[in-house]
């Protein structure tokens, strides 16, 4: 279950910050792509990075080299960051300007997994929600490529979704201005797959038709 | 002028990493969104927002209660992530699958903009970012609402500009599998304006229509 915290409770608009574990679980399966901060000597630093979530538990992966994963993986304090941006909310004033987003905080520690089964388990996992339904078909994994991969998890019990949705909060008396007001949606879209020149007469695999 | 410096200096992949201005800045604009982190005795917090490039500084706003600008606005040190994703880079393998992406890392410092003109300035500069050429279409901003805003800005001369692009990087020996290979572009798309209850009637300006 997820736990709200001083850290985790907001001052600011505290309506839009939610502690449902659902809420934050479905913002991080939607997302494939989250910002993670550490800090050495109160010198922040911040990494963008692919991840899976599975149970209460967010995984990222890189090379064993990684100089991030090593500052990381020893289980100093990290933030966790996801946004989705679902539109833009144009008022009627600019100052009512806003963004329909969901996003997610969570504040953690890396635990690393030196399981052979675990980091395979991962790359399953993370193929299957980058591309759905495609692991069978690419070559098979190999050991080698298992063993050059560090695999680190965070708990994710300490963590927040903060979002807005909906209509622009105009001011009353803006309301009735002849200026037109809404939304206008940024959705992040799949686009029709574009071959290699490896793939040139190869037919393009039904799980890549219709993505979206 | 950007300086290389060893905290943006990479290990992995070097040639990923680059300190020209022209790519920095193009990033910065195109992006409507930056994860800003910073530390408090090594609690690592970090707060998507949006944002404005002007010349050599990055620009954010808020409250002026807002809790997450006031521990900023002494200058302690900052760490401001922005990242593009342009495609899934879909290998043969798992291994190689991958994304390209253009992502910005800059080291630097608040400081805090209390003329009411260069708050101003700021709100119209934002909301032309975010929705060209609708400035002077808008509702005036009035005093109340700039003398409530806190402008920062950073300077933007610690950074970085990381990217991929391409095709993917198959195993030589994998490059002849009867396995399809390629990208799958996933752009922020912005779709039809949809107008809220106060806009019946209003016809859409011509600075929302084919936004794209």
């Amino acid at each position: 279950m997820i736990q709200q915290t001083p850290r985790t409770t907001t001052s600011r608009m505290p309506k839009r910050t939610q502690y449902d574990e659902e809420l934050v679980y479905s913002i991080l399966d939607e997302a494939l792509f989250c910002t993670i901060s550490y800090a050495i000597d109160n010198q922040p630093f911040s990494i963008p990075t692919a991840f899976v979530r599975k149970e209460n538990r967010l995984y990222i992966h890189g090379s064993v080299g990684s100089h991030f994963l090593r500052g990381i993986e020893s289980g100093i304090p990290v933030c966790i960051s996801v946004m989705l941006t679902d539109s833009l909310v144009v008022a009627k004033s600019a100052f009512h300007h806003s963004v329909n987003y969901r996003s997610v905080i969570i504040f953690s520690n890396a635990v690393k997994h030196e399981e052979f089964d675990e980091k395979a388990s991962f790359f399953q996992e993370l193929t299957e929600k980058i591309v759905p339904n495609s692991w069978d078909y690419l070559r098979p994994m190999k050991a080698s490529e298992v063993n050059k991969t560090t695999l680190l998890s965070f708990e994710i019990l300490e963590a927040s979704a903060r979002m807005r949705t909906g209509m622009p909060n105009d001011d009353e008396a803006d309301k009735e201005l002849p200026i037109w007001s809404g939304i206008i949606p940024i959705p992040s879209k799949r686009l029709t797959p574009v071959a290699d020149e490896n793939s040139v007469g190869i037919q393009l695999p039904e799980h890549l038709e219709n993505m979206q």
